[in-house]
């Protein structure tokens, strides 16, 4: 352990920049091999983004849905960890400038994700919540009960319409599975606490601007999840274009006011914007250029996977954790390559299919050229997600320890969250 | 529910400040009773506070030791809960001023607890941590892996040792529990996935002025557990004075220096600074007068209960949890007389004991005149905690559930922890 205090040393250093799933993989591919490798991340732990949803809907705890990235390295000595902000590049000299100390490598693992791209629609930025790390999804959770609590309170009938209208902008997977957990939660826990969960009065606005949700999933499935977003009170606002985010309000094309206080923005993301200033060759919407190797090709020792790369010609590659860990074992394949001078492989995606939750008991499922929806597909989605969940534990993890043991009394006290710097901006600031 | 909004009505309403013990303790009381009751706290939870140790160990998760209030009265429907902080008292209008609107009451308690109290010491106030509100656990608890994650990096040995250096003021029950708690977690996870836990560079000194730790407790027990402090590796400096607390070290009285970024300070309470300016009677430790029946002097139908308050010519009634319980009770009885023309009683402690863990299978208890150690001690302060703690849940909750369904999908995820503002802040304010 602690390999950056002995240096490189003789075994080929890969530093691997970001602990999300493309990180963790390429990591974990280069496990027990020949190689140092040391993960760095501004948090110690990693985030299980499918599930973040349900922790900005108060459905799961924040611990049980983050890993700190020390337990799931614990047993392979030749992966560290760092916990720091990765601050530039030095190319030639091959070190990563850190918020702390430099970082040499010999190879190098960019994989630091995607943040919320507004599109420079007014006001978005600065009124609107985003849902990307978990100190986002909690502060959502916390600004919604706190609605709840307020409302309770306010006479004003305009006042508390305002408090209890709740608004997703973008009907993708991520708006439409939080549409779904947000009216299940008021419909159950806060209809027995609040007379707002009681009274109706509280709404869930999903606004999307093509002619339905879940663009990219088949016609019947995406019929399927309008109908059942519809059947649990989730007013859908199709072919509607966001013009304006204000404290109290939104404003749509056409000129319709929606007044709420609550603004969450899942239409779209992009790189970080300070990426172009390590150097590094940005497009448009701030993802790095790579080859169908995943290195660049200005530096073919440094490798970019995950949302933040950008292949060319492959332009269509979905924003999905599948294609993060093919990627980060790709490129960790491809260093073990290089190591041993032989040629990188390109990166091929292995398409399995995606899948989304619509309130308990509903999923739509995408295997290939076969969907299906409903009870099944749900179960599908669960048992999916939960093998995938404790798929970072070590071999005899069964799930009563992971639900159980586990959560409670292991992992999930070890967090470092929230970070001791203000909550609002950690939440809220789009560059991370 | 929602009695605010109603307004006071026929019946006669009780408005309860501060959801702790006491406060709990008084609304429960007059549950399901011909009163209007509404608790109010800046927190939507209650905190059980003899466990706060554990979550700034890393041993519990937060979640595990808070309950939203609502949560507790779902089934009791005259009592309410506002989310508010209360600014002040209009003694002559019987309304409470809070950061929201005001609240009408006929009957008020006060039940706000109590802050860290300095007594003047340099830079305390400003370097030292709190250990009094889960904000402040949670904050403790990310600083001191974060001192971890850099001392795993950290080349300079000094630098080093400051990091690993985890001082703790005062050798009451809380810094005795604490102390042997953080001995625990850097002899036991810690030492899995740091080097620094291994090389047995971490410390944890524990500074009391006394010859012993656990003043109050029958000398066998002090005995046993300074013995026991030290057989897990607690560092006792005894007979010792903090002279001033710097961001980087402890001065003793004597000219002791100990290098160290990490000082909780658990060596006194007192009453919130703010109190005196709401017209209350304050004494020098900020705790407000009362009558022995719990009542103001000037305004009868106020009482004072908890920490917070002081019992002239009973002194010596100890900081904890079954005294603000007992008071909770006998204020809600007070008011039931005051209601039917009956005059009030004092209030009598009765003294059940206390207890002390000192790190895992170990405990020190007093009852009455017998007092025991070792094991069968800490199994007994076990179950008498699990027991209060689930006490709190509805009729037939079993262990299993608390553990597992309860804490995993029903009640912790619904905290609002931590509140948006600065977390620093929220975590170092001494008067909350």
């Amino acid at each position: 352990m602690d390999a950056a205090a002995t240096g490189g040393g003789k075994r080929p250093r890969v530093a691997i920049v970001g602990a999300g799933f493309g990180g963790l993989w390429a990591a974990r591919t280069l496990a027990n091999t020949a190689f140092d490798v040391v993960v760095i991340d501004r948090n110690n732990y990693h985030t299980f983004l499918p599930l973040l949803y349900q922790v900005a809907a108060a459905e799961l705890q924040p611990e049980q849905i983050a890993y700190p990235v020390r337990g799931i390295f614990r047993r392979t000595p030749n992966v560290d960890f760092i916990m720091a902000e990765v601050r530039g590049i030095d190319f030639a000299g091959r070190r990563l400038r850190t918020d702390g100390f430099e970082v040499p490598y010999d190879y190098l693992v960019l994989a630091m994700g995607s943040v919320t791209a507004f599109f420079g629609v007014d006001g978005a930025a600065e009124h609107a919540f985003r849902l990307k790390t978990l100190e986002q999804g909690i502060a959502l959770r916390n600004h919604i009960m706190r609605c709840f609590e307020r409302a309770a309170f306010e006479p004003d009938p305009v006042r508390r319409q305002r408090l209890l209208t709740f608004a997703i902008v973008g009907g993708g997977s991520t708006g439409v599975e939080y549409g779904g957990a947000l009216a299940e939660l008021i419909r159950g826990p806060i209809q027995k606490d609040f007379r707002a969960g009681r009274s109706g009065e509280a709404r869930v606005v999903l606004i999307e601007t093509r002619e339905n949700v879940l663009p990219g999933y088949p016609e019947k499935l995406r019929r399927y999840a309008r109908d059942r977003l519809r059947a649990i009170g989730v007013e859908l606002r199709l072919e509607a274009r966001v013009k304006k985010v204000c404290p109290d309000r939104l404003l749509l094309a056409g000129g319709t006011i929606l007044p709420t206080q609550t603004v969450l923005w899942t239409a779209g993301v992009r790189g970080h914007s300070a990426y172009a200033s390590w150097g590094l060759p940005v497009s448009s919407q701030g993802r790095i250029r790579i080859e169908p190797t995943l290195q660049l090709r200005e530096h073919p020792e440094v490798l970019v996977i995950g949302d933040l790369s950008f292949i060319e010609g492959d332009e269509h590659l979905p924003l999905i954790a599948p294609v993060a860990v093919q990627q980060g074992r790709r490129a960790a394949r491809n260093i073990m390559a290089l190591a041993a001078g032989e040629p990188p492989s390109p990166f091929v995606y292995r398409d399995r299919g995606s899948m989304v939750t619509i309130g308990r008991g509903a999923a739509v499922v995408r295997l290939g050229r076969a969907s299906f929806s409903g009870v099944v597909a749900w179960l599908l989605w669960l048992v999916v997600h939960l093998i995938n969940l404790i798929g970072f534990r070590n071999r005899l993890i069964v799930l009563i320890h992971w639900s159980f043991n586990y959560f409670l009394f292991e992992r999930a006290v070890r967090l470092i969250l929230p970070r001791e710097s203000s909550w609002v901006r950690q939440a809220q600031d789009t560059d991370r």
